[in-house]
C-alpha cells in the first residue's frame, strides 16, 4: 500500500494541475473571448486552444504515465498498451479537429496559414506525433514485430514521446503569446489587463503540468516491472537469479545519476516488488 | 576507438546545429535588425537574443553533455565537475548581461517590464537555474556533502537540469514569436517576409539542438562509468563482482523501456569498458 500512497502524492497534484489547465482554457475562451461555435469566426478558432490543451496536453500527459500507475501492474501488458494507444488516439483525434478549426477560421477570414513559428513547430510536432502513433501501433501493439526490433525501437519511442510532449507544451506557450499580442490592444497586453495575467498564469500551469508528468515518467521506482519472460533478454544473455534480481538490475540508472545510486529508490522499488511476488500479474 | 566514433556521430551534428544557431542569431540582429550597441536603444536589446542563444542554449547544452564525452572518462571526476560548473557559470553570466540589456532597453524607452508570458516563464527559468547552480556547487562541488545526500539530490539535479534546458528553449521560441510580431509590420509577418522565414528557421534549429542534446544526455551507453569506490553504494548494499558488473547493472534501464532491454546498448557499453580496463581513470 505504501507505494500506492507515494505515487498518489505525485499523481493527484499532476491530475489537478492538468485538469485545472483545461478548465482555465475553457474559462479563457468562454469568459474573455466570445465563446465557442463552428461558423468560421473567432468562436470556431476558440476550439483550437480548448482541444489542444484537453487532448495534446492533458490526455497525452495521462497516456505517457499510464504504465506507471502501480495498481495497473497487475493488468496484462496488452491491456495497458491498448489504453496507452487509445488515449493517444483520442488525443490525436482532438488535435485533428483543433487543426480543422484553426484552418477553417483562417480560410474564412482570408488569414494566411502557416507563417508563424508557432505553426511551424506545431505542425512539425503533429506530424511527428502521428508517425509516433503509427510506428507504436505497428511495432508494439501488433504482435508481429520480433522482440529484438522492439528492444531497439523502445528507447527511441520513449524519447520521442517525451520530446514531443515537451514540444507540445512549447507550442502552447507560443500560441498563448501570439493570441495575447493579437487580441490585447485596448487595454494593451503591456498594461497588465486581467486577461493577460490570466492567460500567463495558464501558461505557467501548463509548464507545471508538463514538469510533473516528466518527473513521474522518468522516476525509476514507478517503472512498470518487467514481465517474467523478459529474463530472456538480459544484457549479457545470461539468466538472472529470480525476478527480484531482474528488476533490481533494471532500475538503477535513470538519466545521468553519475555520482552514485539512490538507495531510497532501491528501497522503493523493492517495496513495489510485493506486487509481483503475489503472482497476480499476467503477461501479454 | 569504435565508441569514440559512435559518439562523434552524435556530438558533431549537435555542435554544428548549436553553433549555427548562434551564428544565425548574430545574422538576425546584424543583418535584419540594426546591429549591436549599448545605448538603451534596440541595439542594446539585440544583445538579449545573442547572449541567450550563446549562453543559455549553446553553452548550457555543452555543459549538460560534458560528462558524456568518452575521452573525458579518463579525467578525474573533480575536473569534470569543475568544467560542468564552469560552463554553467559562463552561461549564467551571459544570461545576467542579457537581462540587464533587455531591462535597460525597456526602462530607456518606458516599455513596461515583465508583462508577457515570455518574461514570466523566462524569469522563472533564470531564477531556478541560479538555484540549480548554487545547490550544485554546495552539494556536488564542495567536498562536505555526505554521499547519501548526493545520492538523494542527484536525480533531482539531473531532472531539473534537463527540464530547465527545455524551458530555456521554450522561452526562446516565445521570444522569437514576440519579436517577430513586434517588428514585422510592413511587410507583415503573415506575408512571409525573409526575416520571418529566417527567424522561424532559427527557432526550428534551436529545437533540433535541444533534441540532440537531450538524446545524448539520456542515452545509457554514453553515461560516464561509475567510480570504482561507488560499489559501496550498490542498491542492496552488497559488493559487486567487479567493475564490469557494476557498470552493467547501472546502464540497463533508461526512462521507460518497458518491453525489454536493448542488447545493442549492452554491447556498446561493454565496448566502452575498455577505457576502464586500461586502468587510466583517476578518481576524485
Amino acid at each position: 500500500m505504501e507505494c500506492y500512497w507515494g505515487f498518489l502524492g505525485l499523481l493527484v497534484p499532476a491530475l489537478l494541475v492538468g485538469f485545472l489547465s483545461v478548465i482555465l482554457t475553457l474559462v479563457w475562451v468562454l469568459h474573455y473571448r466570445e465563446g465557442l461555435g463552428w461558423d468560421g469566426s473567432g468562436l470556431e478558432f476558440n476550439w483550437h486552444p480548448v482541444l489542444i490543451v484537453t487532448g495534446f496536453v492533458f490526455i497525452q500527459g495521462i497516456a505517457i504515465i499510464v504504465y506507471r500507475l502501480p495498481w495497473t501492474w497487475k493488468c496484462s501488458k496488452l491491456l495497458m498498451k491498448c489504453i496507452h494507444a487509445g488515449l493517444n488516439t483520442v488525443a490525436a483525434t482532438l488535435v485533428t479537429v483543433s487543426l480543422v478549426a484553426v484552418f477553417d477560421y483562417h480560410n474564412a477570414g482570408s488569414i494566411p496559414n502557416m507563417y508563424s513559428l508557432h505553426s511551424w513547430v506545431g505542425l512539425t510536432t503533429v506530424i511527428l506525433y502521428f508517425l509516433q502513433l503509427l510506428f507504436g501501433f505497428l511495432v508494439f501493439l501488433l504482435p508481429w514485430a520480433p522482440p529484438h526490433l522492439r528492444a531497439v525501437i523502445m528507447p527511441i519511442h520513449v524519447y520521442s514521446g517525451l520530446l514531443l510532449f515537451g514540444m507540445v507544451i512549447a507550442t502552447c506557450l507560443m500560441g498563448v503569446t501570439e493570441k495575447l499580442f493579437f487580441v490585447l490592444n485596448n487595454p494593451s497586453y503591456s498594461s497588465f489587463p486581467p486577461e493577460g495575467v490570466f492567460a500567463n498564469a495558464l501558461g505557467l500551469l501548463i509548464v507545471l503540468f508538463g514538469a510533473l508528468i516528466l518527473w513521474i515518467a522518468t522516476r525509476p521506482q514507478w517503472k512498470r516491472p518487467k514481465e517474467p519472460d523478459s529474463t530472456l533478454l538480459q544484457p549479457h544473455g545470461g539468466k538472472t537469479e529470480g525476478m527480484e534480481g531482474t528488476v533490481s538490475m533494471s532500475f538503477v540508472n535513470n538519466l545521468d545519476r553519475s555520482d552514485s545510486d539512490s538507495n531510497s529508490e532501491a528501497a522503493a522499488r523493492k517495496r513495489n516488488l510485493g506486487l509481483e511476488e503475489s503472482g497476480q500479474r499476467s503477461t501479454m
